[in-house]
């Protein structure tokens, strides 16, 4: 019944930031945003939703789409796929940027997993997509 | 550089309400498990990691493969990719198992979402993917 996953979310404290980060250091392409309340990017064919949980924890006004609240404070994860020849690239990227690496890895399998944090906090991991045998 | 989005987390303080919800209820693959501290379910191309914050907060021991500390609190967010056809199938399932449908609406551009919540309170949608133009 379910095809897949269209929309994952990560909850920051300062949209600005979030906006530098995953667009001017990570090269997503912007398709939506709010004022101080969202933004969000296209990541292959899903889409990645960065919320300020202080305004999505008010429910909808009336008259407005019935969306239901939530915002989660604390540190979420997501992990981005990436394919083995762009890890140097990606590595380079935060370097130029002064965002630390916080750990670069192979799994069991031979996949390589890069780990560092987005301005909010956020555990992001880039991976090779073989991580999983899908 | 980014080819998509591999893995999304939502955190529960439940995993055995997660498991019969996501895997029992919407009838995701499980994938992964460890006792007390996460379960993976194969979503479509992607992977839909579920974590008990609790623990997943701990950094890794020292000789483990150094995977970094995260876990966030309070109700998150994601979005299944459901095609027209399955909406009925959809609600007749949440019907079944006493699942309330929080909001069913169409977005402007006549994509359809339905609205409910995980055991834990996160906040879940089901939509069509013409929500948006990938």
């Amino acid at each position: 019944m379910i095809a897949g996953i269209l929309e994952s979310a990560l909850y920051v404290d300062d949209l600005d930031a979030a906006e530098a980060f995953y667009g001017g250091i990570l090269g997503l392409t912007k398709i939506a945003a709010q004022a101080n309340r969202h933004i969000f990017f296209k990541a292959g064919s899903g889409v990645l939703l960065i919320f300020n949980p202080e305004e999505t924890a008010i429910p909808a006004p009336s008259g407005a789409l019935p969306v239901p609240p939530h915002g989660a404070k604390g540190a979420g994860h997501l992990c981005f796929t990436l394919e083995g020849d762009d890890f140097a690239a990606l590595r380079a990227r935060l370097e130029e940027h002064a965002v630390p690496v916080e750990a670069d890895f192979r799994w069991p399998n031979g996949a390589r997993s890069v780990y560092f944090r987005d301005p909010a906090g956020n555990s992001l991991e880039c991976a090779e997509k073989r991580l999983w045998n899908l």
